[in-house]
C-alpha cells in the first residue's frame, strides 16, 4: 500500500499536511480550515498544551487536564481537518511524502513543519535521565514527582547530610523555564508544605538557580534581569551567574571544583531543533534550525514550509526569531496564508514577527514583563501575565476553572495536585526511624 | 538501629500506628488525634483517594487531582499525626512491629490495619496486564489511556475486523465500578467524542459488560438492579449476566465457545484482601479477610485492630460487612475509640454498623440509590449521588470546584481530562492510511 493520494480524488482539494499539533501546527490548521482544501494534523501526542504554564503542573499548583486539550476536540469544527496520531520520522522531499516511526508514509501537496524542540544536554546526554527537563505533561508528572519524593524521603531520613542533600533543589539553566521552576520551588517549600512535615522544616530547603551567562533571562532588558534576580532572592532562591556545570551524579552537582550534594537537578539550560529538520537535506544552522526563506518556506522547496522552533528566520532581525509561543502562532497563522495565496496564484508574502512582549513570573507575587516599551515589574506585572495566559488558553473550555484554580491558589498557598503517580522506587534509607 | 521506642520518652504518649491512609485509617487517625496519643500513619502512596470516583479519572470526567489529596495535607493540622511513605510488608506481632518492604521497622503500641484490597484475578494472575482494573490512580490513567488510544487506532485502522475489535470494550463484572466504566464508556462513544473523528464513527462502538452472576449489582435490591440494567441497555450497552470468562487474550474475550475479538478489556470482577493479613498467623477467612473480634480487634491481639476491606466483620449480619467506604470508615472511628477506652481503663464497645444506603451511577441520567427503605431511580438518584459524594469529598478544598466540573461535564458532555499520558507504545496498524 503506497501513500495517500496528493489530492484527494472525492473533492480533488489539495492536500496539506501539517506535522506537530504545539502552537504553530495548530494556528496553520485553523487558518487552513477555511479553506477548500484537506488538511491533515499530525502528533505523536492527542493533547495541545499550553507549554507556558507546564511548569505550574511540575510545581503542582495545576493539574495537566487544565493545561493540555485533545486536539481533535479543538479541531473538532473543522470538518476538513483530519487528526491522527503518530510520529514523524523523516520528510521524503523528493517524493511530497512524510515517513513515519512506524514505517506508515502520509503524502502532501504542501507541508507545514512545526515539530518543536526537545531538551539538549550539550552532549551530556548522560545527564538527561538524572536532571529531567520540562517539555511535556510527562516531564511535568515526573519533576513534580522527584520535588514530593525528595521532601517524603527527607522526612524518613536519619542522618543529616543525606537529609540536607534531599532538601537542596539544583535548577540548571536561568530562562524563563529556570526562573518560574526556582520561584516556585521555593514557594512550595516556604509556605505551601511548610507545615506538612513533623521531623523537617521544608522552609530550610535550599533552592539553587544555576546560570551559565552574566544574568538570569537573557533575552530580557538589563532592569527586568535585575529585577527578576532580586525577587528570586526575596524568596530565598541562591542565584548564581556565570555558573557552568561540569558533572552531574546522582549524590551531586559539580561547578568546577566545587560540589553541591543534591538529589534534585531540574534541567532548564537549552533546547535543540527537531530532528526532522536533518532529513531535509538543507544546510541546518549551529543549533540545528532550518533557515527558512522570507516566506517562511525552504530554500529550493516551496512547497514545504518550516515554523516555530525548528525555524531560523534572519530576515528581520540579526539573531533569529526566539522560540516562544507567539513566534510559533504568528508563523504559523503566516505560512497557511502564503499556502492559500500559492493555490490562488497570488504571491506570497514576508513574514514580519509582531512582538507582543515578553513575560516570566517568579513565585505568586513577582513578575516581570515587557510589552512593547512598558518595563512592569511586582503585583502589576503578575496580573498581566495572568491575564495574558488565561486570555491565550487556545480552545479551552475551562479558562474561567483555571482562573479559580488561580484565585485559590494564589490566595491560600495550596497546591491542589500534590499527587505522587507513576512508579515510585523503593524508599533508600541511611537508618530506621 | 532497632525498633522505634513503643512510648515516645519527650511525651510518654503510647504510640499507634496505623497502616493504610484510605478511608478506614484515615477516619482511626482523626478521631486518635483528638487525644494525647502519638500516632504515626503509614502509607504506600502519598494521596488519600476518594475511590467511589476513580471510574471518573478513568473515563476523563476528573483529573486525579480532583479526587486526592495529599495525606500530610489532610492532617496537617494535628501535630500528634506523624505520615510516612512506605509499604508494610508484615505484623511481627510477638515483638509490636511493622517490617517494611525496604526492611525499616516501626514498633508500635496498638497497631489499626487499614490496607485495603487489591484486584483478584480468581488464580489467572496472566489475565492482569490485559485486563487492567482500578485501584488506584495510576490504574485509572492507565484505563483512560487505553480507552483513548483505542479510538485513536481505530482511526488509523483500515482492516475493517481489526477496526471493530478496536472499537468494542468489554468490562469483566456487573459489581458497582463494572456498571459506572461501562456506562461512562459509552457515553463517550455516543456523546464525548462522537464528533471528534472522521474515519470511524464512535457511536457505533460496542461496550459489553460481562457479569457472573444472574443480576448486575447482586448487593444492591432486585428492583435497583433490573433499573439498572434497563438503564444501561438505553445506553447502548450489551449487559450479559450469567456470562463467565474462560480466556483473556490480547486480541479477544473468550466465554466459553464464544469469542470476542477486542482491544479493551477491563477489569471490575474482583478484589481479594490485602496479603498483610497472612503475617498475623490467624485463621484467614476464604477472601483472605481476618476475622474480627466484635471489637474489631485480633483473636489474641487485643492490641491489633483491623478496619476495612481487610477485616471480615461477622457479628451483626449473616455476611462479612461489604467492603464499601461506610464500613471502613465507620470501623476506623470504632477502633480508634476502642484504643482510647482501653488506655482509659473502660471496657471496649463491640462495633455496630449503621448502614447509610448504597448507591451507583450509570452515565450521566440515571443513578440507583436504596438509602433505608428508599428506593431511588433516575435524576433524583443521580442529584442524591452527586451530593452525597460531594460532601465526602474528606478534607477536599476544592469541593466547589468538582461539583462545577461535574456540572460542565453533564451539561456539555465534555470531558475536559481526555489526555493520554504515560508510554504509548508505537501504532501497529496493517494498513497505509
Amino acid at each position: 500500500m503506497g501513500p495517500q493520494p496528493a489530492a484527494d480524488e472525492r473533492t480533488g482539494a489539495p492536500h496539506v499536511l501539517i506535522v506537530g499539533g504545539g502552537f504553530g501546527g495548530l494556528q496553520a490548521a485553523r487558518t487552513l480550515a477555511q479553506h477548500s482544501l484537506r488538511i491533515t494534523l499530525l502528533d505523536r501526542r492527542n493533547y495541545h498544551l499550553f507549554q507556558p504554564l507546564l511548569y505550574q503542573v511540575a510545581t503542582a499548583a495545576l493539574s495537566p487536564g487544565d493545561i493540555a486539550e485533545p486536539i481533535r476536540a479543538i479541531l473538532r469544527r473543522h470538518r476538513n481537518v483530519r487528526v491522527l496520531l503518530g510520529e514523524a520520522d523523516a520528510v521524503d522531499a523528493a517524493n511530497h511524502r512524510v515517513v513515519l516511526s512506524d514505517g506508515r508514509v502520509l503524502g502532501y501537496d504542501y507541508l507545514v513543519l512545526a515539530p518543536g524542540s526537545h531538551h539538549s544536554y550539550f552532549g551530556h546526554d548522560d545527564w538527561e535521565p538524572l536532571a529531567p527537563g520540562l517539555k511535556s505533561v510527562d516531564d511535568a508528572l515526573d519533576v513534580r514527582r522527584r520535588i514530593l519524593l525528595a521532601f517524603e524521603r527527607a522526612e524518613w531520613e536519619a542522618d543529616p547530610a543525606t537529609r540536607e542533600a534531599l532538601l537542596t533543589f539544583v535548577i540548571v539553566g536561568g530562562g524563563p523555564t529556570g526562573v518560574e521552576l526556582a520561584g516556585a520551588i521555593a514557594e512550595i517549600a516556604r509556605h505551601t508544605v511548610a507545615r506538612d512535615f513533623r521531623d523537617i522544616d521544608p522552609r530550610r530547603a535550599r533552592v539553587l538557580l544555576l546560570e551559565g551567562g552574566p544574568r538570569v533571562l537573557a533575552t530580557y532588558p538589563t532592569d527586568l534581569s535585575a529585577r527578576a534576580e532580586q525577587s528570586l532572592r526575596a524568596l530565598g532562591v541562591e542565584v548564581r551567574t556565570d555558573t557552568r556545570v561540569t558533572a552531574i551524579t546522582p549524590a551531586a552537582v559539580h561547578v568546577g571544583e566545587e560540589v553541591i550534594p543534591t538529589r534534585t537537578v531540574l534541567w532548564a539550560a537549552g533546547v535543540a531543533a527537531s530532528p526532522l529538520g536533518r532529513s531535509l537535506r538543507v544546510p541546518l544552522d549551529r543549533m540545528g534550525r532550518v533557515p527558512v526563506e522570507p516566506d517562511l518556506s525552504v530554500p529550493g522547496h516551496p512547497e514545504i514550509f518550516v515554523v516555530g522552533d525548528l525555524a531560523s528566520y534572519t530576515h528581520q532581525t540579526n539573531a533569529p526569531l526566539p522560540g516562544v509561543a507567539q513566534v510559533a502562532i504568528q508563523q504559523g497563522r503566516a505560512a497557511a496564508e502564503n499556502i492559500v495565496r500559492s493555490l490562488r496564484g497570488q504571491p506570497r508574502q514576508p513574514f514580519r514577527y509582531k512582538d507582543l512582549g515578553l513575560m516570566a513570573t517568579i513565585g505568586r507575587e513577582a513578575a516581570v514583563a515587557e510589552i512593547g516599551r512598558l518595563h512592569l515589574s511586582g503585583l502589576v506585572a503578575w496580573l498581566a501575565w495572568a491575564l495574558v495566559h488565561i486570555v491565550n488558553l487556545v480552545g479551552f473550555d475551562n479558562r474561567v476553572l483555571v482562573l479559580w484554580q488561580w484565585a485559590w491558589a494564589y490566595f491560600t498557598f495550596r497546591r491542589g495536585a500534590r499527587l505522587i503517580t507513576g512508579p515510585v522506587p523503593v524508599l533508600t534509607a541511611t537508618a530506621n526511624q
